[in-house]
């Protein structure tokens, strides 16, 4: 119980981000993110931070890449009342996540001016 | 128990911090804690990693931000004979954790040329 | 059980690592994850990722350092048939593990174009 299973880092250059792609976005991001991240006073470093914290929270699963082109729509990252994100898992990601026994995912993101990092926790 | 309840992660630019500040530097570290980044051979690169520890154990606390003028002064963050640093929290961080239950903080601090990150992570 | 008991983060520039001299890299990398580094698109990122793999490793055993000069072939990392990097630890880092209780250690990898960085995290 509450052992931790998978970890997960992920950094990216906030410009290596394609945010301003429309496919990009709605391919990966889910409609309450994108909207999230547009109200943000640095909607791209936001976008970026939460790609980041995707690919961490992947990783954390600890199950293989269906490389490059997969959606990550199905890892969807928003902020709770306290502004601490919090991860949700639907479709894939959450048969992967059940398949591994895994019940709690912690996540945070952080972006300085050019680049934005995450770190992902995949728990029983 | 031991259960993990939050992580952080954290980044800024060393030139980003403004150690150089007294104000700045007295308002978010203790003595202890000024004396030993400037008894270090780059003391501006070991105020910026522990910023950015002060930082990241915030984050793991899972609380509200009192916004980006909130003193760090209550996350003290000093290495052991080992090396290892260990957190210390009063005041507010201290209240902070307690009403969580937190009772380990775990912090781990990395420096480039340019760049501080750090990473914490808060349990039961 | 399962308690965390350190965490290490660590971040390098991909050219502040040495892999192209061979004691540099015959002194602190096992054959196969020489074989390995070797084998990938580019492999002076992956000798970094791995070396601030085998950092951040050697920062979760919570342990004194031997100082920079100090071999790191003895914690390995290589990737699982998922692609998951796995923590194989022989010498002195298997001896302070098993002095410190530690019996699992996860580890996290990312690189960008010019940086690398890594997470661990040592539970018993």
């Amino acid at each position: 119980l509450n052992t931790v299973s998978g970890v997960g880092v992920d950094q990216e250059l906030i410009s290596a981000v394609p945010s301003h792609n429309p496919t990009f976005v709605e391919r990966n991001f889910t409609a309450e993110e994108i909207s999230y991240c547009r109200s943000q006073p640095d909607p791209a470093a936001s976008f970026a931070a939460r790609w980041t914290g995707k690919e961490a929270v992947f990783k954390s699963l600890g199950v293989s890449s269906k490389g490059a082109s997969a959606s990550m729509k199905d890892i969807a990252i928003l902020p709770d009342e306290s502004g601490v994100p919090q991860v949700t898992l639907t479709g894939d990601a959450q048969a992967a996540a059940a398949s591994k026994g895994i019940s709690k995912i912690l996540v945070s993101l952080s972006h300085s001016e050019n680049v934005a990092i995450a770190f992902a926790q995949a728990s029983s």
